[in-house]
């Protein structure tokens, strides 16, 4: 069903799988982004609540309502160890949806991090404890707990769409999501493209141009373009 | 298949039913998002280009790349009598991917009209021609012709998810997406609304206070309101 | 009392001066604004729905929660003929926290328009009625009523505090809040400001620059202004 | 000289070909945007502060303070018959620099209208004046005489750079600058690019798609275009 | 008297009683912001120039014109050991109104720290020298010093209503006003708070559900919530 | 010639004097800004990727096209040891056209650093190979090659002109550009400043106002300042 359900929790997803998480995990995300074909990238608004945080694992998905955190609680049952909990909302919200308890309990749970698209807080003590956040605002300002969303829908997070058990990676860059049936392909793809990356820095750092590396001098003078003395 | 494909274009696509899409085009956006249970609006910063533009229609989809509008013209060519064209773009991009020319050519296929999360130039000319565009910016900004996107894919629009064929609802008030699947029960949702709106809208003209008529003075009361004279 | 308290409905409220009120309605907010020695005003993201709209009034004020519009409905039976609805918001929400059957309520109460930090709909009905608001944004998301805010208390709006009872002056410009013990003043300076600026516009009509009829040449000179062939 | 000097007014400038400012104002932004190579183009959040607004002329630049109009008034006497004033400033400010007086003062000299990257005020005047004013916001904050800027040196306006004399076109879609160098060059490419355009409308309208109009279907199928049944 | 008067500096205020100030420091702006009832809080675009900085101290206010500090000088002189200094402005201003040698004659006064809506430079510096800043942006752009604006009249700061004497308290969750007449309240609340979480923390930490803890499963059911397997 | 050129690389540029360059390379963005009078200052959204990375070298320009980083791979081998790439975009864009790759390649060629009114990406290999860069944004997107822009001409980078040449400074505080020709003029000016900020700072940790030390007290009393006890 395309539409977006409320009031409805999914308890039975299937996960990406586990060994290409593993695999995935060791790769950055401007790596997996390139090696998907440049889909699946979230808006750059989204950032890490501190730096050198990393993240690999599946998603669970929660929708949430605007100043509402009453979802993240129910979805917190939903998480399994190494998940990642990606969190949408009906609209644009920056309130601190997220914080120090929140984090202790998804831990408790094996959780791997989370991604929201929206505020959170106590970010001091996210960073003491180790938990990794990636949101679009830092803010204290407490939600209540009122409305219904969903848990395990298809849900848009900072304009990427996250399906339930997709493979979520992020890192310093940003977050990208690698839907569930893509995540072998993109390992494979990811994997080839690491290994070039390593003869193509050594060559840029002896000195090699990427004009010539690249062989772009020819398209660049079918382009017109004039060198000027 | 829940990934983002690029360079594909499906060629068919199941339209919502044109009797639900001829109905629901007598409601407007506001009403129409409140039948749906409040899920499916676009991000308020999509806006038409001109006021007093409407529209109603199935979505034909295409996905955009930054600064390039050559899928918008594959797109035209998948396009029906009635049909909307919604175009999502892989970031953030306020170009001027569309104008008199190309809406010219959505015209002579019976296109109802655009919405773009992207810019839109030619303004004065869609405005006389009465070509509706609802898009994140007005720019003169041409575009090129290099690199593929996708036609009649799901697709992010504004923070909406779009599937090709499911119903675009557009007016002042922004931008709704009824999955096709939808469609016939949001249209009894929005008769109904409608009708009690007229009633509700007689007794707050008398003078009848929404507190009363919607019984929040108990409600509020409980929830600890308190009048201080 | 300086803080802000929730849950509180203040049921009586001095209003500023009518007889100043009126008068005052004579004048822009750009002269308003000047007249009161640059203070007061809305930032400029406050915008009229549609353009066009004047207003001048007496405000009543309320805070509300983000995405929840139970407080208009509690402020609504606060308004007296000729009041001004005033909406601040505890975090920045652009939902559409107000429509046409809000307005037709306040409309038979009286109410002169609403200035609100926050999401407005149904700008054609309201149009069509001649209810005029300014907003932070347009979007049709509906709101809830679940969680208390108050109602005459003294709010932020826009950037700009508002007490119970001062004056609010809006139009095309923008808005503006008149303190009621300063109306009477305000408007002293306002008359004489307009009395000027006849005269001034008379003489720049005719041709005489500025730089003469405000004596600028010399001060210019004094800061350090070259004049190059 | 390159730098950006402060206190400076060059009272001698040659402005755009006459000739070539009169045949330029047949076209709009869009046009000669594509006629200059598709540069020259200010960013799309300068807008006119009515809609229906068109203007063309050559260049008298101003470089103000934040918050500080006082280089306006030393500018209007460097404006001749014709001219469109186009102001920048050392950072970004959204006060109302400029309002009814000084467009009386401008238009009593001829002046042909404003761009300005700052806020703009008496919008409603302006427009019943037919003054037309791009602006980045619309703010009745007035704004103080005491820092030296300078006239008729390069500017950035809006992301474009604008040296005094240089032809200014500007509409509803946007501003554009071309450089007094290449107005001629830019006037015959719009003209070419005019005449094309009509017979393609023709063609459009008549249902030929840009697909076959552009011969794209070529290198579509080159970059890899898939079409799926 | 409620309105915002230019040009006054009032030397005697009111500052937060000195016992609760120091005991309000040891809780962060998250648990005061609750303890507060979810009001004060100023809005997440105000952020710390360096992360770990931390502040606790009554308020001297200051209004500011845009681009111009010279209030910030007089301000100075009001300030006694121990205060926050907090700035607001009459529009949207990102210079650089602060520096080093204001934070040197601040500390030299025994000033704990600086909140400002507007801009700040020398981020280096300021870490070493460990004076804490909260302000909306980091930039080099100085300030000129001729518009009066005000010290100790209330201010609106990052959204916030600030009166002189209330106490600010601020980390790298954001910044919140706690009133002077609530602070004791508010201690006692933080208090109360902070030792209720200690409690949840274990039993999260222990795998407990916030499901179960608050008790939600109930509301959630009778709210409609659906478990799909 | 004043307009800008697309399709060209001048590949012989006057670079601003290597010892006035080494000079400035020990002053801070707020000194050297403030030096050269407060101009050439761009916006403050272009931030360092890492904090307390310094930068100060020559400009190599260039134009870049939203999302294609072409031009980059042609302008690394115009680089010379000690210079710093400026890139501009002929629209605002957000996408990652820098990362890892192209440091090693500009690094090799002794690139001092990168300020790209753009995103950038890798930025964790970036603070760890010590590459500075400054963007406005951290993206993961890539470009791609498809569209010339060129090379060694004036750009307009974040709000500031910038020619082949000039010379950058850039820190925590952001960027400034020093015109070639102004160079030696700005150091003079900057090494006058510091020494003087070093007596000044002494007075002012010392406990003497600002008000004294720069004698404001006069004119603040001119312009009408009272003190209310």
């Amino acid at each position: 069903m395309s539409g977006t359900e409320l009031g409805v929790v999914h308890t039975r997803i299937e996960r990406a799988d586990a060994d290409a998480v593993r695999t995935l995990s060791a790769y950055g995300v401007a790596t997996v982004h390139e090696a998907m074909g440049r889909v699946g990238l979230m808006r750059p608004y989204i950032r890490p609540v501190y730096r050198g945080a990393r993240l690999c694992g599946p998603a669970v998905t929660v929708l949430l309502q605007p100043g509402d955190n009453w979802m993240l609680h129910v979805a917190a049952e939903q998480v399994q160890e190494g998940d990642v909990l990606v969190a949408g909302c009906t609209t644009e919200s920056e309130d601190g949806f997220f914080g120090e308890l929140l984090a202790t309990s998804l831990r408790s749970r094996g959780c791997a991090g989370l991604v929201i698209d929206g505020g959170c807080r106590d970010v001091k003590a996210l960073a003491a404890m180790g938990f990794p956040v990636w949101s679009r605002a830092i803010s204290a300002k407490g939600t209540v707990k009122a409305t219904l969303g969903s848990v395990n829908i298809p849900v848009v997070c900072a304009g990427a769409l996250v399906h339930p058990g997709d493979a979520i990676v992020a890192d310093d860059d940003g977050v990208v999501c690698v839907p569930r049936a893509m995540a072998a392909a993109t390992l494979a793809a990811a994997a080839k493209r690491e290994a070039n990356e390593g003869a193509k820095r050594a060559k840029l750092a002896a000195g090699v141009l990427g004009l010539d590396m690249y062989g772009m001098r020819q398209p660049l003078a079918a382009a017109g373009l004039r060198y000027v003395d």
